[in-house]
This record gives structure tokens, C-alpha cells and sequence, in this order.
């Protein structure tokens, strides 16, 4: 099964026709050889959302984290609903 | 279905007993509004194993990536073997 199969079947119906979403999803799974491994996930999850913040602008109301811990394997899924890409990366404001 | 199960459903046995390997997986799933929307998922691959290598050191040999794209939707798939995790972020060399 492709990844893109495992997305669709994930996909939640838009409510009413019109209000289909852009949306970006991100899934991490970390596995570890013990069980007692450090996880890293967690301080990744904000580092992940500057580098996407370069490419479209998030709205902090719009992102859905889930982390998930189970033996030797961790999740961490963001998912992000986007106003619409703006393609060229966003300038930084001059600090 | 979880996360953790569906990646628990894609995990590779080892070759052997003793060679289970550290892995980490990050899949991103750009779903579009329309089919011509821009795709920004091949611009995010670079930036996302360098965000991921201020944690873990990443043998570019060791990594395996495969993007997919489907009407509406486009799938980025990053594996990375892992030596084992550097739990502090790695300081940067001094330019």
C-alpha cells in the first residue's frame, strides 16, 4: 500500500462542498532499539513547523499535534490546515 | 487506526537477530485544493533532514527518500537508519 493510498483513506470528507481544505500532514515514527531509548520527537515538533512556516504561513489555530508512545516506537503527527501555499519562500523580517 | 499501528504494519523484520536498526520515517502529505495547486513538498526534503540532523547524525547513505504525486495530493516519504540518537542538539562547526 502506497503512502498515497494511506492518506486517502485517512482524508476526513469536507463538510459542505465548498469548504474542501488545503492541508499538510507530517508523520514521524521513530523506532527505537530499546525500549528505553531517548525520544526525540518532541523537540523536533516545533523545529518542524518553522521550516514549513518558510514555505506557508500557519495559523497556530489550524495545527492538530498527536504524539503517540508504544513500546520501542514513538508518532508524532502534525497536521496543518493551510490558507494556500505561497510558493517562494517567505523573507525574513529584518531583526 | 493509529499511527503507531500503521507503521508498526510497515516495519521490516531484520535481516538477523541481532541487526534491528535504529529508524526514523517522516511522510508528508500535501493534500491541494485544486489539482495545479504548487507542489512544495521536493523544496521541504532539504530542509527537513537538516532540521533533523541538529539531533541525530544522519549518514546521507542511509537515507531513503520517495515522493509520490496523485491529482490532488502528494506524498513525501524520508527514511533515515539511524546510528543511534545524540539526544543534545549537535553544536554548530565554526564557520
Amino acid at each position: 500500500m502506497s503512502w498515497l493510498d494511506v492518506f486517502r483513506g485517512n482524508r476526513k470528507p469536507p463538510p459542505t462542498a465548498g469548504a474542501a481544505k488545503e492541508r499538510l500532514q507530517i508523520v514521524l515514527a521513530h523506532e527505537r532499539i530499546s525500549r528505553t531509548g531517548e525520544d526525540f520527537l518532541p523537540k523536533l515538533q516545533k523545529d518542524l513547523l518553522e521550516v514549513i512556516s518558510k514555505y506557508v504561513a500557519i495559523d497556530a489555530k489550524a495545527v492538530n499535534v498527536s504524539l503517540d508512545r508504544g513500546g520501542d516506537m514513538s508518532t508524532l503527527a502534525i497536521e496543518v490546515e493551510l490558507p494556500g501555499p505561497k510558493v517562494e519562500p517567505r523573507r525574513q523580517a529584518a531583526s
